[in-house]
C-alpha cells in the first residue's frame, strides 16, 4: 500500500539555484540528487544529503551525461563502456556523500536524455543497468516505465521502483514522450491530479494516443522548479493519502 | 622495514594523457589517483584501480582543487566548509570506483597547491584531514613531511605515511620548496638517488640552506612524467632493494 | 553631466538563471556582460547583447576567473601571463558576438576577485589593463576606484569610467572593502540612495571608517539579482534624473 | 596551382599537449586552431596563433562540440539556434586574439563529429554555415568534400575550401567514413602518398567500395599526432612539390 513520492533535487551548480529543494523534501519521501554532471556539485549534493536526512527522505544518485551547459537534456552519443564508467563515478560520488553524513544512499536514477535513451534501447540500458548492480545489488533503480529498464534489471537481480510521471505524457507503451513533442508536458494542473487519481483507482494511465493501457508504479515523481510546482506537489501528496496510500518515511536516516 | 613506493597516476583527461602510467605501476607499491577535479576523469580512474589491482599496488584518491587548466597547481582560496565538500566528493568517487573493481582505497593525499596550502596552514589542515578521518578513519593519509598535517591527524586518530619527495628540495622545517622557486625541482639523477640513500642510511635529509635535518619518511614518491623519469624511478627501487628496505605488496587486491 | 547606470548582466549559465536582466536593460546605460568564465555562455550571450542593442545600452566584457562553481569570487594565483590570455579570451567572445548582433563592445571590466585583485595591485593591473589596450585602444576600463587601474590605465592611453558601487562600503582610498567583511554589503535602501545623493551633490563618499573622501564616479553600479535589487534600481535611477544628470543612450546600437 | 597544406593544431588543453604543433607549422600552410570547446585554451591559443603568424602560416578557428571529455567526437543533439551562438563564440575568440596577436583569421573548420554531423545533413549546415557568414563574409569554410556544406556556402556567399583528408576513406559521396568503422583510418603511408599522388595527378580518389570518383581539393590535411605522422606529412609535403604545386605563405602575417 506504500506509494513512493519522488523529486529530483539538487538541481543548483555552484552560485546558482533551481528548484524549491526545502519545500519539497518535506512533501516526497525519496529524492533523486545530481552528482555533478547535468547538475549538482560537491556543497549542494552535501547539503542536500543532510536535509534529506533530517526530514527521513531517502536519497539516489540522479546520474547524467556530463553536460552542464545542456543540463543533460541533450543526447549524447558515447560509447556504453564509458557510460559505465559515468554511471559509477556518480553512483560512488553521492554514496560516500551520503555516508560521510549518516545517511545511505537507497537508489539511482537516470536523468534527462540519459534516462530517455537507456529507457527505449535494450543494448544501453543492460551495461548501464550491470553497472548498477556492480556498484551495489542492493541498490533500487527508480525509472519510468521501461521494458528496457525493467528486462536489464531481472537479469541483475536489481529491483525497479517504476515511477509515474504524472505531468507527462507517454506513449502506448508507456514510455515517456520526449519533452520536445507539443502536449508531452501537462502543464494543467486538473489534469495532472486526475491522472494521478487513476493511477491509484485503477492502475491505468492514459496514453498519449488516448488508449488506456496498465501502469504499475510504485512511485510518482513531483517537481519543484516554480512555486506552482510545490503547490502542485502537496495537492498530489494530498490525493495519495486521501485514497489511503501510505508515503513512507526513510529507514536509513534514524 | 617496509618502505612505500609512491607515485601520481591516472593523471590525464579526456584524449589527453600524463605520464608512464603503466611503467610506474611495475615500480611503485602504492599510488595516487586524481579524481577529476585537477585531473583524471572516469574512464581513466577506473582504469587505473584495475591495472593497479591486477598489480597489486595499493590505490588512494589524490585530492585536488577544481582546476583542470591550472593542473591543481594554482592556489585558490576556497572556504573550507566548500573545501571539506570537494574533498568528500573526491575520496568518494576514487572509493565507489575501487570497491567497484574489486579494489579498495588505502590512503589519500592532497595534490598540488591545496597539498602546499594544507601542509603549511594548520587551520585548513584541520578542517581537511578531519574530513578524511569523517569519510574513513581507516584511511592513511599520505603527505610530504607537515607538522600541520600530522597535528590534524593526531587529532583525528588518523595514520599519516609521510613521503619523501626525492626530487624536491625542502626548507629547514621539512617542508616542500614551491616549484616556481629557483633550484625547487632537483633534475641531477645522481643528486637524487643520493638523497635517497641518505635517506635509508641517516633517516636525515639536507635542506635548501644545506642543513641536515631529520627525516622520518615511510614512503619515497616517484615520477612518470617522461621516459626519463621511469628510469629514475627504477633506479630508486634498486637503491631500496640494496638497502634491503622491502617494497610492500598490497594486501587490497587479492 | 552625463552619468552612466552600469549593471553586471548575463549571469546565468546553462539551464541556470541569474538575475533580472530585462528589467534591468530598461534602467541602466552600460552592461557589463559575463563570457563564460564565472558565468554566461554563449547562448546567454548573444540574447544579452541582442537584449542590450535593442534597449539602446552599452554593451561590455565582463572579465573574470575560470571559476564556474566559485562565481569568479574565488581568488586564484595564476600567472600575469596566463591571465592575459584569459582575459583577451574573453574579450574577444564579447567583442565578435556584439558585432554580429550589429551591436558593438564599448567597454570592459574586471569581475569579482579578478576585479578585486587588480584593483589593489599595480603589478597584475599593469599587464591585465594593457592586454585591454592590445585588444582594443578605444575600449574604456569600467572600475570601481582604483589608483592601480586608473595609472595603468593612464600609461597605455585608455580611458578609464570610475564606477560607484553604491551598495558597498570603502575604504579611505576609496578601494571596496572585500565582501566578506562585515557591513561591507550595503542592505537598507535609504542608505543606498542618500550615497547617491551625496556622490552627485558633493562627489564625495564617507569612508567604512566614516571619513568623507572625494569621489570621482563617472558611473554607478546597480543590481538585479533580486526582484527588491530592480526597485531599488528604479529608484537610484530616479535621484539620478531628479539632480538633473543625463542617463545616456547607446550610440552604438542605432 | 596552388594547394593548401592543412593541419588540425593547438588540441591540448591546459598541461596536457596533443600532437608536434611545432614541427607541423614548418610544414603547412594553414592552421585549424582548437577554440576550448573540444580542445585548446586561451594560453595555447595565444601560443599557436603567434607561431603561426611567425611562420607564415593562415590561421582559422577549429569550431568544435562542446565536450573537451569526448574531444568533440561524440555527435551530441543540440538545438541549430544554441550551436550557432556556440559557433559565434568560438569564432570570435580566435578571431580576436589573433588580431590582438597581429594576425588575421582566414577560414574556419568544424571539427569532430560536429564537421560530421554538418557535412552529411543540409539542415544543420545551413544555420552553421550561416552563422559564419553572419561573423565575417570573407571567411573560407575549411571542410571535406560535402555537399551540404557547399551548398550552404554558395547560399551565403561564402568560399569553400574543399580538404583532403588523405588518411581517411571515403563513401561513394566522397564524405569521409566515421573514425569507428574499420578501414576508415588508412595506416599505411605508402597508400596515403599514392591517394596524395592520385588526387594531384588525376583529380580522383578511389572510395572505400574501390569506385574512382572525382575530388576537388585544395587543400591536404596533415597530422602531428606522433612523430610518425610528422614524418609522413614532410614526406605528403614533398610529394605535393615534386608535382610542381606551390603550397602558399600567409599573407596576413606579414
Amino acid at each position: 500500500m506504500d506509494i513512493d513520492l519522488n523529486a529530483d533535487l539538487g538541481e543548483g551548480f555552484g552560485p546558482w539555484r533551481m528548484g524549491e529543494d526545502e519545500a519539497l523534501l518535506d512533501i516526497v519521501s525519496s529524492a533523486n540528487v545530481a552528482c555533478g554532471f547535468h547538475a549538482g556539485d560537491p556543497v549542494i549534493m552535501d547539503r542536500t544529503v543532510r536535509m534529506a536526512r533530517a526530514r527521513g527522505v531517502d536519497v539516489g544518485a540522479h546520474v547524467g551525461f556530463p553536460d552542464l551547459l545542456g543540463f543533460g537534456r541533450r543526447p549524447m552519443q558515447i560509447e556504453p563502456k564509458e557510460l559505465v564508467a559515468y554511471v559509477l563515478y556518480q553512483l560512488s560520488a553521492l554514496d560516500g556523500m551520503a555516508r560521510t553524513a549518516g545517511h545511505r544512499m537507497t537508489h539511482m536514477s537516470f536523468h534527462g536524455a540519459l534516462g530517455n535513451m537507456a529507457a527505449a534501447d535494450a543494448a544501453l540500458a543492460e551495461p548501464l543497468v550491470r553497472a548498477v548492480a556492480d556498484f551495489d545489488p542492493m541498490l533500487i533503480v527508480s525509472s519510468s516505465a521501461s521494458r528496457a529498464i525493467e528486462d536489464a534489471a531481472a537479469r541483475c537481480g536489481l529491483r525497479v521502483r517504476t515511477t509515474f510521471l504524472a505531468d507527462r505524457a507517454c506513449d502506448d507503451d508507456g514510455l515517456v514522450v520526449p519533452r520536445k513533442l507539443p502536449g508531452s508536458v501537462i502543464h494543467d494542473q486538473g489534469a495532472v491530479l486526475a491522472r494521478v487519481r487513476q493511477l491509484l483507482d485503477e492502475g491505468t494511465v492514459t496514453s498519449f494516443s488516448g488508449k488506456k493501457i496498465p501502469m504499475r508504479a510504485h512511485s510518482i515523481l513531483l517537481h519543484g522548479d516554480t512555486p506552482g510546482a510545490v503547490d502542485l506537489a502537496r495537492a498530489v501528496r494530498g490525493v495519495v493519502e486521501q485514497a489511503g496510500r501510505v508515503v513512507p518515511i526513510s529507514k536509513q536516516s534514524a
